[in-house]
């Protein structure tokens, strides 16, 4: 059974067929959020710190770094602070530290820098995922030894030096190719996470069907598990949380096993916790449960994210009281 | 490609894996609705033509009519209406003329009583779904031959004389007598509906995952169509049309083709139209853009049903205008 080792300092997140959904938080990146991007130039990590309290509150089991950013104010000084190869491996690493002093969940590292990536590798406690290697042939050479050399798993992008195929059999034969490459690099393929791309439906009409029938081959012929950045598949319609929330449990029972995602809306961690019990792997339903309530809270009127938070503090204040009697 | 055709008057619906879900409306069945039981026994029908016409607007493409009623008030003069026997095949010719009046849409004419099943089946104009056989041997002998005398589909509930399996095997078993008895009466496998029976996942941890794989078996193995009572999965759960909101999208994933359900409830129908896009069987997103005016509504404070009658009013007569440009 494929399973796909993440970790923190303290905590361990497997992904894998036998697992719940693993819900990867994507807020934390500059890219095209350029309020945010504004205040990192200012050396302001309060969104950050924020934003990763309120994920994993939500249910985020592994918080993305993104480090996507140029520096606007800072170019007309010195121009380099206009090149993401200059910018991104100075703010990877500041990104990571104040991530892991407010949260203890494993991380992602993000990046199309490999400068970046490396020294977000340097700074992660515990066993990061890397995010993420592609087909092309540059991208491997420069990727597959840091994932070698720093023991992680990677996702990989079925994409490759002619860009990104319409045609689901070339994305599958691209993450084939990576994951026989990362074979000769030693790297097993359970350290790899395949995203098969997922298209907008409102722009190609067989780009739901044809995630699932890609996830279930690369499961199925390659054993790997599969990630994939979920909102992209609603991308223009009206109602799109609605859309959302029937992909997800439909990528589930196809057999994807994660998701790069907002965890701050709650039509899709509903339908994410309501697949993972359909799945089997919510023993005794106890997630949904506790989750029930966090949706009467909403119901009476709290936001998702405040009612998440009461949530849980008050189940690690019960867990404290348990351990206090197993101890005792 | 296994097509079910269901007809009224003047409708088809096709049943098939590659058409959108079918939703069949299950509200018109006095069982466990003592009020509907009531008024049917004094002859009032304006329950059924008003949950006939809600039902239809709000996206039922076929109305299941269920007799399942004894006359509590009438058994004091005479003790036959205590008796299903007596009751049903005088009360489904009323109740399948009294929906035909106000909805033009196929019927599942759905008895325990072969009595009722062949009075439906005399009455309902078209082709109705015959709702059900079973494994029994007793039912077996009963209802195919009422299958083929009448021309019609069935659904077939994997139980047999020895009750509901809890093993997917046995129930995959018992829709293979089935359809193989069927097939000795001259009844193809494309006019078998198999209903894999659908247990509460509150009860039994393995009953979502166990319907999935049921479902593709059936449908790679067997060739034949679905259905389920849907609701059943979340059967004594909280916020239990979160739970059915994610099991229809994935019993469509895994192979899933129709279902008796209520169509009142805009949650479950919200899934099964982005399901339906999400399995490109909705051309262009014309289906879901419509319903997303019809959410714009509820959002607004109208009731689903409201919304629904008005979208269905609208689209009647935007329909005519283009049938009149058409002619003219």
């Amino acid at each position: 059974m494929t399973r796909t080792t993440i970790e923190s300092a303290t905590k361990t997140v497997t992904i894998g067929f036998d697992e719940p959904f693993c819900v990867i938080g994507e807020r934390i990146n500059p890219t095209g959020r350029k309020k945010l991007a504004a205040e990192l130039e200012l050396g302001d990590f309060s969104t950050v710190e924020k934003d990763a309290l309120e994920q994993v509150a939500c249910g985020a089991m592994v918080l993305d770094v993104n480090s996507g950013a140029v520096f606007t104010n800072k170019m007309a000084d010195d121009p380099r602070y206009a090149d993401n190869n200059f910018v991104e491996p100075m703010l990877m690493p500041e990104l990571i530290e104040k991530v892991q002093a407010v949260v203890d969940v494993p991380l992602c590292i993000d990046s199309s820098v490999p400068g970046a990536l490396e020294n977000g590798l340097k700074t992660a406690k515990g066993r990061p995922l890397l995010n993420s290697v592609t087909g092309e042939e540059e991208r491997l050479e420069l990727v597959l030894p840091l994932v070698k050399k720093y023991n992680v798993p990677v996702v990989a992008i079925s994409n490759d030096d002619t860009g990104i195929s319409e045609d689901p059999d070339v994305r599958f034969a691209v993450a084939k190719k990576i994951v026989e490459r990362a074979a000769d690099f030693g790297i097993p393929a359970h350290d790899i996470v395949v995203d098969p791309l997922v298209m907008p439906i409102g722009a190609m009409a067989t780009a739901g069907h044809q995630v699932f029938t890609l996830v279930r081959r690369l499961r199925d012929e390659l054993g790997v598990n599969t990630t994939c950045g979920a909102s992209n598949i609603s991308f223009g319609l009206p109602h799109r949380h609605g859309i959302n929330a029937a992909f997800l449990p439909m990528a589930i029972t196809a057999g994807m096993t994660s998701a790069i995602m907002n965890p701050i809306r709650s039509v899709e961690m509903e339908a994410i916790r309501a697949a993972n019990f359909l799945m089997n792997h919510d023993d005794n339903g106890a997630d949904w449960i506790k989750f029930s309530r966090v949706l009467d809270a909403v119901a009476e009127g709290q936001s998702f994210a405040e009612a998440s938070k009461a949530s849980a503090a008050a189940g690690a204040s019960r867990g404290g009281r348990r351990g206090g009697r197993r101890r005792g």
